[in-house]
């Protein structure tokens, strides 16, 4: 059986979960929605810094990232972003595509998964 | 090499295969596809019980899912269903965006990674 | 502490990277945007066959897939070139859904996480 440990379970989901040697983080929206695209990446990735860490793991240590855009536009902000967060030794496999968001303010929703 | 496990092999895809400690679900639609969205977020989470447990897992150790809603204005009478249905113990990591489905009378999709 | 290994790092994403026992794929779009839908099909399978070699997999260890079509009319002939790709005696989980992608050339994506 593996073991399974849970981080920020709230009412529908929880922030991170890790099992088999990996940890899936949930889809994260940045806390403050008045931010432009890119502002906004900037803070979805302070918060899966956090989230990592509560984890016991780190970006460096990233395997795959999932990246929605409400608008396939909003791919170059994020990505100028992105590039200056991840671990240039260490960059993770990624999809980026675009979706409505359940918050219409939210431009930007990433998910990873990382090993620890 | 990883055991793989897999159950329910269909035309173009298999309900769920089991690989390094974890079970990875398809992306379920609603069997009866002309109730609306709560009534086929239950439908789709008793699947969702049926192929965990073919694959020696339940909802207990639900890891991530993803939810696609054709309409995002089907997130809150999904996440009605789902709130009931979670483990509250055990809440899994989550995203839910909206996307066009392959059936057009598809409201909910949701595919689950769990581990065993 | 799991073992990582990138594959093909570039300046936004790793094609294929492995962790756990399992290789996760970069989604792919076909190298020749201005084939058909059947064609990228076939030309991301090619590559998704590529990049399961490099990590000492191949499509018999196939787990799941996603995969986005930029409009859902090009499941069906994205779904025959599945077909005639994926090994009978080993089908994947899988979820296919609608999303813009990238480029608005680009007709299908698909991202596979395989066992090693």
């Amino acid at each position: 059986m593996t073991d399974i440990k849970r981080h920020e379970p709230k009412k529908i989901l929880a922030n991170a979960v890790e099992a088999g040697g990996l940890v899936f983080l949930a889809g994260q929206c940045a806390p403050d929605l008045s931010a432009d695209a890119a502002g906004q990446t900037r803070q979805i990735l302070d918060e899966i810094d956090r989230l990592l860490a509560l984890a016991g793991s780190d970006k460096s240590k990233a395997v795959s990232a999932t990246i929605w855009v409400s608008d396939i536009r909003y791919r170059d902000p994020m990505n100028e972003v992105w590039v200056e967060w991840i671990d240039s030794a260490n960059i993770p496999a990624r999809a980026c595509i675009e979706a409505k968001l359940a918050d219409p303010r939210a431009l930007v929703e990433i998910a990873v998964i990382a090993a620890k």
